[in-house]
């Protein structure tokens, strides 16, 4: 198996507020319309997709029954603490909520959380020496090096 | 806020039994050692990480109290049905839970599901007419275009 996420998929309670909030409240690239079943945007190296929490279970073929912390985290990474301090803002305006106030991280870093619609929760961080690529990926820094586009001796060696 | 997701961070109970599961089952590149506290897997366009579940939760400032589905998928693609029956396999055999055997999906593909060890569930599928970047990033096809790294007039207009 390589080394690659393909997809995420977020199921939600309301996919016209999850599409609103994400196309218009954090400007998320797509084509979904509000009355849409299923919603892809587009992310650097990964899409995102909305999809029911009924309907993805449904499709799993699992129980319909998760409460409380899922688990799981997703995280945007920024190169400095004002774009920290400027995303919290534009999601909690877009609707989130906001689960942690930006503040120095124990790992040395600066860092926030918000909530979406659905209560999955999204870090938001910056840290010394990270280096991003021209579409935002986070190349190397304290995270490690990752492996480019078509570098045929990436990290994956 | 740019449409970019950076890292996803799996809550896990054992380090060492996911770390095994995802760098010596799945083959996911890593520097992680057994012990680590927090391991990180470069992954094409986006990262992995896993982290205990209860300091997840700690971070975030939320409740450890999670239970049942989590409501999140993370998908795999691949470019044939061969690759689809594999990875299912390697990934049962690396210690993962059948969820879903391979089959034909709704929407016009072939897909299975696995779960980790903690439960998450991991979509492996092939769709027609998908293409697939040098690194293996899911490009266009039935999703819809995405934008590649460098290129100025891409998905993101």
């Amino acid at each position: 198996m390589e080394s690659r996420i393909s997809i995420i998929t977020l199921g939600v309670q309301s996919m016209r507020i999850s599409i609103r909030f994400y196309r218009d409240g954090l400007k998320f690239s797509t084509d979904a319309k509000d009355e849409a079943e299923w919603a892809i945007f587009r992310t650097a190296g990964t899409r995102l997709s909305l999809y029911s929490k009924e309907g993805l279970a449904k499709d799993i073929g699992i129980p319909f029954d998760g409460t409380g912390f899922g688990g799981i985290t997703l995280a945007h990474n920024v190169p400095s603490r004002e774009d920290v301090d400027q995303i919290i803002q534009q999601a909690v305006a877009a609707g989130g909520s906001l689960l942690k106030s930006p503040c120095e991280a124990e790992w040395g870093g600066y860092s926030g959380y918000f909530a979406d619609p659905d209560g999955y929760p999204w870090e938001v961080a910056c840290g010394d020496g990270w280096e991003f690529g021209e579409d935002g990926t986070l190349w190397g820094g304290s995270l490690g090096p990752m492996p480019r586009p078509n570098a045929k001796d990436g990290g994956d060696a």
